[in-house]
């Protein structure tokens, strides 16, 4: 195989796949390497592999889309194929794009190259794309097959689609909590709940999102930075949601300016003479139609969205998350349980808000996988039906 | 191998083990039969063994202690050995005895079969023990190892140790709650958190422990029955800690005598005429002089241990489990985590009470392992260090 000239993570290509499933599921581990490096572009993963005698698949090119305005991953893994893609089968993770954009459209690549055959996980619902892909390698005779890894690119692409289709950032709703519900003591002490390992978990996602948001009682108990440190391939937008106290907040997000930008969602009725203090030290201050901490939250969300960002991570407290959640607006929990009890009624729990009423009313969310970081669980899960 | 005499749960044993600490998780495997069946005598495992000439072991032998009163581990698997003990090597899970029980002392069937060498996990307790069954081998003779896989032995000891050495039951919470912490909605809507996989096995742990207690506060919105469905090796006690509503209480519990003993703990005042009421109807009454909720947990504890019960099963709700915890009187706790959300600051969390004030005294609980049933999770766990 001729030379990756695109980063890898280290780990080495495959040279055999076993069969067309295999060379999907490897697209989509390609896929996954653009978190945070390509939104709101889609991540998208590519193979290129020529079929043996035995029916399994030598690889020849490998490709993922790797940073927005970079080239496509079918490019990529294309490039990296160089003449062994005549006659080859070409897997990519998502509709190959028909329309030029940042980069020439991904079919005249794929038809230049004189690729056989496409299997492609899902139909881009790009209006400027929505089949045309399949249409146009159809049209010269390239076969298409779609569905393969369908369920798993879709789970990748959920966070895409979402803003695409709804104009509205995902939401990752995240919180630490002991293995009997509450996020802190009933006094209100918190630090630390979950461990270091789990921290540095969070950091991460941190560092791959757009936004990551709280709200005024998590900025005034904890008095949060909001970095991730380390960076990662994203930096944050840092929100705080429904600010209303009198006077101008000495917080030190709000003096970690050089760390990234900061924007302070607030109600209408939010003091002038607070707003402009706010912006005198560089923060961007948006004043929303809210009534209450959901419609602000509510308009903030429509506000990221406009902006095209992608993935949104509210760290809490509870009252935010409680708010969010009433609304349903809630795609993503990443639950971090920390096995220490601290008891007591009057400990709050990670969503507060109104809630639901009954049981058989609660909302699934499903579990998508379980980590262990040091001796913390944490539990991924996503809003089931997707909302 | 000769046939087993002894009920296997149908897995075949295995002929060889690479070493002695194979040869030790072997008999610890096989100790955990016991589960439900021995209290409050010690699970126990055994096997026998011949090293090869390559340093391995061939299985001539193996037993576990089955039941209350019947064969030791140590007999049992010497049994099934017969002759091919004779210069063989003993695995056993915990010291072997020296005094005339239920049973003869194991130590004298291992000088008569002729073993050479035994390893033991860990030294029993025991006063009747306690250091003399190795001294008797080794005064014959027999060289005596101590505390290959003594971690596992003394987790799978405790309940039995704990009973030893403070007189006092095992106590296990389980609670069943949401991804936010909830085990009802703020209304009190409880039924079901967890899923029918968790619920079977709650049942199937209901079987194996000596009781199973909850509160008063269960006991009127759950009316629950308590018993094993479908019964398991043991028939638990069960137990109302803390009645104290006026009248005669109509409950499925005190209508379900047929089906096992039921117990209710209360304090000194309460009403006679109703635990005539109660005892009319064959329950026991049990008049502690705790003065509240967790004083009355405490007596009935102790009471309990009195009686030799080894482990007791605590399924709520937050009220006795508040009371509990305040009182450090927690050893393990299930947890059943269902993939969803309730939310509602006014929904209660599975362990009320007092509480601890700061995170940093929060209890800590050593995770055990984490098991998934349908969509939940179970995380089991045990106070650390040891109570």
């Amino acid at each position: 195989m001729s030379r990756d000239p695109y980063p890898t993570d280290g780990a080495d290509p495959p040279d055999t796949l076993a069969d067309e499933a295999a060379c999907m599921r490897r697209a989509l581990e390609l896929a996954a390497r653009g978190e945070g490096a390509v939104e709101p572009n889609p991540m998208v993963g590519c193979v290129v592999a020529r079929r043996t005698d035995a029916g399994a698949y030598r690889v020849v090119g490998e490709g993922w889309h790797a940073r927005f305005g970079g080239p496509h991953a079918e490019a990529a893994a294309l490039a990296q194929a160089g003449d062994k893609a005549r006659g080859a089968t070409l897997f990519v993770t998502l509709e190959p794009c028909a329309h030029t954009g940042k980069t020439p459209p991904c079919v005249e690549a794929i038809l230049h190259a004189g690729v056989e055959r496409v299997f492609a996980a899902v139909r881009d619902p790009d209006p400027r794309v929505d089949g045309g892909g399949f249409e146009r390698l159809r049209r010269e005779g390239v076969a298409c097959e779609v569905g393969q890894g369908g369920a798993e690119a879709l789970r990748l692409l959920a966070p895409y689609l979402k803003l695409q289709q709804r104009g509205l950032p995902w939401v990752i709703a995240k919180w630490a909590m002991t293995l009997d519900g509450k996020i802190a003591a009933a006094g209100g002490d918190s630090q630390w709940i979950s461990g270091d390992e789990s921290r540095k978990q969070v950091h991460r996602l941190r560092g791959v999102v757009d936004a990551v948001v709280v709200g005024p009682g998590t900025l005034a108990a904890d008095d949060p930075l909001l970095t991730a440190r380390p960076p990662g391939p994203r930096v944050p937008l840092r929100i705080v949601v429904g600010l209303t106290r009198p006077g101008p907040p000495t917080r030190r997000l709000f003096d970690s300016l050089a760390d990234g930008p900061v924007l302070a969602a607030v109600g209408a009725d939010y003091p002038a003479s607070d707003a402009e203090a706010l912006r005198s030290r560089g923060v961007e201050v948006l004043v929303t139609e809210g009534q209450d901490l959901g419609g602000i939250a509510a308009c903030t969300l429509e506000e990221l969205g406009r902006r095209r960002l992608t993935n949104v991570l509210v760290e809490g407290g509870g009252g935010l998350l409680g708010a969010l959640f009433d609304r349903d607006a809630i795609d993503e929990a990443r639950v971090f349980l920390a096995p220490k009890v601290i008891g007591g009624a009057g400990a709050p729990g990670p969503v507060a808000g109104t809630g639901l009423e009954r049981i058989a009313d609660a909302r699934v969310f499903e579990p998508l996988s379980c980590e262990q970081f040091g001796d913390d669980l944490c539990v991924t899960t996503r809003r089931r039906p997707p909302l």
